[in-house]
């Protein structure tokens, strides 16, 4: 089929490590007969200094066009220069409601001493977070007047003081557990739903639906976890969750905790999904949790492996191309079984690829 | 000299663990030649039957005039009743003002085995995390009428939504700064300010106020971290960081996580102090950071040394007698040295030991 793929490499290192996942589809579409349309946009510093913003008109035009959008990272260049988040990042994230965010988190047995956490604890560990993306904390400083919802510095009689507002809607909070549910479904059939229940409205409100929504699928096992409980367990025995489901700033504590079961966060990729579907499957933003890493910008030192399997995840849930993504992870696996790795993944014994080397490699099988 | 103690063992292993602390501190007592007046409470479940409330005004007014109060734990018992936090524990905290809760990770040489976490990584680790217990997300429910800071859920024309409020004021986050930046100052002169500063209004806030107050102490290392790098940060390096201050909600996330680099809950203590002084040192609260543990209650399987160790921090910093508290650490060091072991410890080759006999043993040393 014909598809087409909104490219923003970014900054830092985006643009090396969206080069080798671009290339590794490239090879896709020879090998399965694909044609993939890349249209190429700026973003962050780059955009900044071209177009004069972070992100054009222009180019989330593009994005709202395509089927899918591949996103390296933005965030500071090495003299120093950031963009902050709302400049491009939530512009996509919450400008194209892409309120789930999926982060699955497998350890490769070739890769299980890369962790930092015990091998027999990892062993068996296959996991995603979906993480919902576009309510609670996060967004209350774009939108400063909604009422009832402040997030804002302001001067008092006694100094200055800070707010912050925690809302989800019943329909927000529904629509992430309904994702959580229906992924597991095509997994091992278990939820865990993480909250704070004891202290937040808001927890308790999530509880009480997703104990609702549970009910609707009685073929997956279901349990409430605190996230202080979480944040131990997620060490302590990853090995048993399937699918963790939780609000926006706990998925981000908890994910980023999680990159380290699977010993660098060069390994990790994601998806965030809203409702709306293209002709093969639901519309995205796929990028690798990592950040743009200005320290090692430019030096083909990057791991191109997360924006790979990056890449894999845009083939299976917007273009509807499983087998294909399935050929990329092995491919992926292949190659750490063979023992390639990248500087971060640094081994005993193994052979230090650089960032292109990676990517080619991968792309040959 | 005299000291007077309220001891509040609470429910589940609260009891059990409470009693080899108080035989500890009854050694001490005859060692140093202190007399200290253990005045008992009942909290929680107990105090439900027996009081009718979670806590009575005669039990909180015996912590008031003490100066000190031991706790044990409270939650939930084996029959499934449950307390809720704010019945009781919350009653303690926020009630007598102790804003500044200290949980120090320090896991033992002869335990480095018993952590998920590989001992090379572990190795060094001696951290204290600095958490705001009194304010944040976390007492929203319990002040519903304060205006601005909703915490509630609401119906409205789409179905239900649940509200939290995040609000910090600039005294609040100054007063638990200073804590570290004076704690650091015993320790090895490191803090580290965790927020989530590129998102919240309150973390931009907080980081602010933190880099001021950081001037006041040039002999300190400074650095902020954002809470999700954090939570990276402690898996894979943990020896790095020597005191962490943050608010209250990432406060409780980042210390259960840091609770698994010392092998076990069962380990540690915690510290909550306010600004109200006794005759030798600060009023404080001292609680294990386990909870009641219904499942093994009343069968002598509970770990007693968090409740231990507790009791150390105790003397330390509201009785001020700190080779007393140093050499119940000691004691602890020299039974774990010796190979001696609760279940949660479970280790090849080691002797296990229940409740009673692991608290005979320090108490011997
Ligand atoms: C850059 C930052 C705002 C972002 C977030 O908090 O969502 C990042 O940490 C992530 O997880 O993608
Ligand atoms: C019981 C609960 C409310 C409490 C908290 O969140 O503070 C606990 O997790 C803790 O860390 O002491």
């Amino acid at each position: 089929g014909t598809y087409s793929i909104a490219v923003l490499p970014g900054d830092g290192i985006g643009p090396e490590v969206i080069e080798q996942a671009v290339r590794v589809l490239n090879v896709i579409a020879q090998a399965y007969g694909h044609t993939f349309h890349f249209q190429h946009g700026l973003v962050g510093l780059a955009a900044i200094e071209a177009e004069g913003k972070a992100i054009s008109e222009e180019t989330l035009a593009t994005c709202q066009k395509s089927d899918a959008i591949l996103f390296g990272a933005v965030g500071s260049a090495q003299h120093g220069a950031t963009v902050k988040p709302e400049e491009a990042l939530f512009r996509l994230r919450k400008g194209l409601q892409f309120f789930a965010n999926l982060r699955p988190v497998r350890p490769l047995d070739a890769m299980l001493d890369a962790s930092s956490i015990k091998a027999d604890i990892l062993r068996g560990t296959d996991l995603i977070v979906v993480r919902e993306l576009t309510g609670g904390l996060y967004y209350g400083h774009l939108e400063p007047n909604v009422p009832g919802k402040p997030s804002e510095i302001r001067e008092t009689e006694r100094g200055y003081e800070a707010i912050d507002t925690l809302l989800y809607s019943e329909e927000e909070i529904e629509r992430i557990l309904r994702v959580a549910f229906d992924t597991a479904r095509e997994r091992r059939k278990k939820v865990t739903s993480v909250d704070k229940a004891n202290v937040l409205s808001s927890s308790v409100l999530w509880r009480r639906i997703a104990e609702r929504v549970a009910k609707d699928y009685p073929d997956v096992t279901f349990e409430n976890l605190l996230v202080d409980a979480c944040a131990m367990h997620l060490i302590r025995q990853p090995a048993s969750f399937d699918v963790i489901v939780t609000e926006n700033l706990f998925g981000d504590i908890l994910t980023d905790e999680a990159s380290m079961l699977a010993g660098s966060m060069g390994m990790l990729p994601s998806a965030s999904l809203g409702t709306r579907r293209t002709a093969h499957g639901l519309f995205g933003l796929y990028e690798p949790i990592h950040g743009s890493a200005p320290d090692i910008a430019g030096q083909n030192k990057a791991n191109p492996i997360a924006a790979i399997l990056t890449a894999a995840m845009l083939l299976r849930h917007s273009l509807g191309l499983k087998e294909e993504a399935a050929a990329i992870e092995a491919a992926v696996e292949q190659c750490i079984e063979a023992g390639y790795r990248t500087v971060d993944l640094r081994e005993e014994g193994k052979e230090i690829l650089g960032t292109r080397e990676m990517g080619q490699r991968i792309a040959e099988r």
